[in-house]
């Protein structure tokens, strides 16, 4: 694969200033990147890569200043240009045909759109449909009356259960288990007694879901994850909890039951969000925060359990110099004692 | 599917006061609840929902004394009581029929119990049993000599491994392995030397698994998980531990080797117990807890480590006003070296 | 299964004083020994087990003072040499004789090495290759122009995916996934588009890795774990990650991407670890720990965040007494107010 630089340009609706006869023979990233490659870089605080970089040409930002010896191509957003280009220099893209593989198990009564994949051991169960161009890979199970939209990805050893519902465009990766029951019982006398459940999960279009994810259908409604949310491995999803739009849900999370997420709200690594409370839009979580109480929109919340960031950070530099104050206690309590002695009037009934 | 107000009493062991010739059309949640469902209210708590549902008939307890313009059925365990109902109006249950799949692997020297259903690409291994009318999954796998009860219900892509034993009306949920080996090595000149694993993991009857759980075999012995105890998804129970009947574990909770958590213990989400410890009957440990010690029965302890859960509070109570105790302190030692000044005897030496 | 105890010297490298020709029938763990059954003491502090165990002789190590009527082995290391032994007592260990089962996809394009045992319902892609004598158990996923060492054993339901690399004698448990897309979005006007993702993942030799594990493949290069690493079930390792030689890696950590560990580091259970970070050699952080900075080597980290572990228990010691602390900083106050009007020259107007 070769481009001059001025194609890659032209491509990317970028500028170029100089060098556009320049043959570029790879993409990659700029620490990794080879002669003839042509790289990016992500923010302008990583100018001094340009200096030691051994890519032939960079891609940046329109409006950002660098000096850089380097011929450079100006886009709109330099990491989601050079995320349309890799398509063309990386290594070749894996094609899954259209058609069932033999070793399937389609049934009959399943629903399958135009130029579907369906890989071997896949098990696509009746009343199930499938939209036009999805890949089902091997080993998935698709459920009864369960649906996958258009254009989805489902990677091998996924698990979608019966009457689930997932829309375009969605991902999902490795080991995924979707429509599991929730994790409801009736205590009585000591012993737990299943509460059913007959709810289903929904996915919007655009949602990702990363590896070995677990959620839990709904008790009677749905659980659901909206337009555009991505959710990384790990992460469990308790029945009936509503995720709104184009969240970002960090590795290992977990998120009680009934608990609502708002829009543009990022829960960072190993956090935990109890049942039955709301996170507010374009709120952030720390990671491995412990979220015990519904949280106001646009905040920023840390710890354990999670406070608002800026009492966090002073509480936990106070925390810091804890044994300090205790020797500071102990040493006002001596210097008390003894300008007590030295005062008229002491008695000794009081403090002795 | 329509039933009579007072067939549904009937058929709940409960009683109606008026209404019994009510037309029952469908059976939902107090909130998702639409003209002619049946509801149910699971706690009087909640009873100002009854003002707003549109359900046409509310399934509460005897002796909770409530206003209600709607029918009330009046019985021992409204939650109960419902989920019995529920099979009646709720989706149609999915039946999975008799017979091994074409496209399974079963060993001709595995043992199948009557009525027991095999789904495709499921695999049976040699020496294996499996009970009575129990659902073995798509993509199962059932390991050499494992044993599986009867009326078990084994989800897709489940590993259970060799000598593995399942007792009787088990759930095993998509995605979970029972049986990997256990985390065991030892160090010889900072090269870690695996410790073969050659014990056994055992599940009693009546224990449910969510999805993606980890139970890893015993090095020599068992690890158990003991009758009705239920696990939620994502858990870690690591080599050699003992699980008592009847207790809760919360998703993504890890517990480490060789530790015993006693009867109705309740492990709250993502908690974690260190390995060789015991934690007592009826304990709760809350959220994100982290247990290093052993814990006595009948407690209530949270935090990272756990504390008991009043000491807890009061701690953490003051944490948050460690800033203001920092200040305070600061401004005693100002005052304090103020007297100071103002003593006669005053010391300029002492202090200055 | 018999031996004498002078053969089972014999075969360890050990000294047995006497006793040598003791019939044994059996190898069990010290609490769970059987008369007849030899059993192993893993550290001398366990010494007082050798009154009570029911074995009929002990694997001891050379040097350990003991005093001990029943029959002793000495050798180097008791544990290694035990584990050694278990393989003839234990249960019998199952075969998996090389060849390809009639209901496995093995891709005529992919390469088979000598003696390689592909279970039923296992895919190998185009391009893949699998070392000699490792055995790929079913449903197991193997994508295109990934490579599998030699010797090695891949569990049920496990997925590797495409171009990735595993070394040889490697053990990979049940639902894992290698080389799942790493998580990274460009965020344009709050809506997230995936940054493509194409590197890989390479394991190198002699690493085992847990049950229901993930491991992202890189951006562009390499996640990479190092030669003897072990990790335990349930951990999430996101992309572009450098796991260092000879680490432990406990169930239920997160480590974020980018981030480099180092040689023989210990992450206890459920740890998290920034992005971008470096934790140095040898070092150890504690269960639950937060990461969220490097760390030097040869250090001992402990906390949410962790601090280093002398500091964490002089600060955590303090906290517990933070209530106590509190009262005094009160009862300070009230005796410096009454200090204050006992003294000469008291002004009312500065403390009233």
């Amino acid at each position: 694969m070769k481009m001059e630089l001025r194609e890659i340009a032209s491509l990317l609706n970028g500028e170029v200033e100089e060098g556009g006869d320049l043959v570029i023979t790879g993409a990659s990233g700029i620490k990794e990147a080879r002669e003839g490659d042509i790289t990016f870089l992500a923010n302008p605080k990583y100018a001094p890569l340009l200096e030691t970089t051994r890519a032939a040409a960079v891609i940046v930002e329109k409006g950002w200043e660098l000096s850089c010896a380097k011929p450079l191509v100006r886009v709109e957003n330099a990491s989601l240009a050079f995320g349309a280009l890799i398509e063309r220099f990386g290594p070749k893209k894996i094609e899954f045909p259209p058609g069932v593989h033999p070793m399937a198990a389609v049934s009959p009564k399943a629903s399958l759109g135009k130029d579907v994949h369906v890989g071997p051991f896949a098990v696509v169960e009746e009343g199930a449909s499938i939209g036009d161009r999805s890949i089902v890979r091997s080993a998935v199970y698709i459920g009864h009356d369960a649906k996958v939209g258009a254009d989805c990805h489902i990677y091998p050893n996924v698990t979608i259960r019966e009457r689930c519902e997932i829309g375009d465009r969605v991902i999902i990766h490795g080991g995924t288990v979707i429509g599991s029951d929730g994790f409801g019982y009736v205590a009585v006398k000591g012993v737990h007694h299943k509460i059913p459940q007959i709810g289903r999960v929904v996915i919007e279009d655009d949602v990702e879901i990363g590896a070995n994810v677990s959620i839990d259908r709904a008790r009677f409604d749905r659980t659901i994850v909206r337009r555009g949310t991505k959710i990384d491995n790990l992460v469990q999803i308790a029945h009936n909890c509503d995720i709104g739009e184009n969240s970002i849900i960090v590795a290992q999370v977990g998120i009680s039951g009934s608990t609502s997420i708002g829009k543009n709200v990022i829960l960072a690594g190993q956090v935990g969000v109890v049942g039955h409370v709301t996170i507010g839009d374009n709120t952030i979580i720390g990671a491995k925060g412990g979220v015990s109480k519904s949280i106001p929109p646009n905040s920023y919340y840390i710890g354990l359990p999670v406070m608002e960031a800026k009492q966090y950070k002073k509480t936990h530099a106070a925390l810091s110099r804890l044994p300090d104050l205790a020797a500071k206690v102990k040493e006002l309590e001596r210097k008390l004692a003894d300008l007590d002695r030295r005062l008229p009037g002491h008695a000794a009934t009081e403090n002795d």
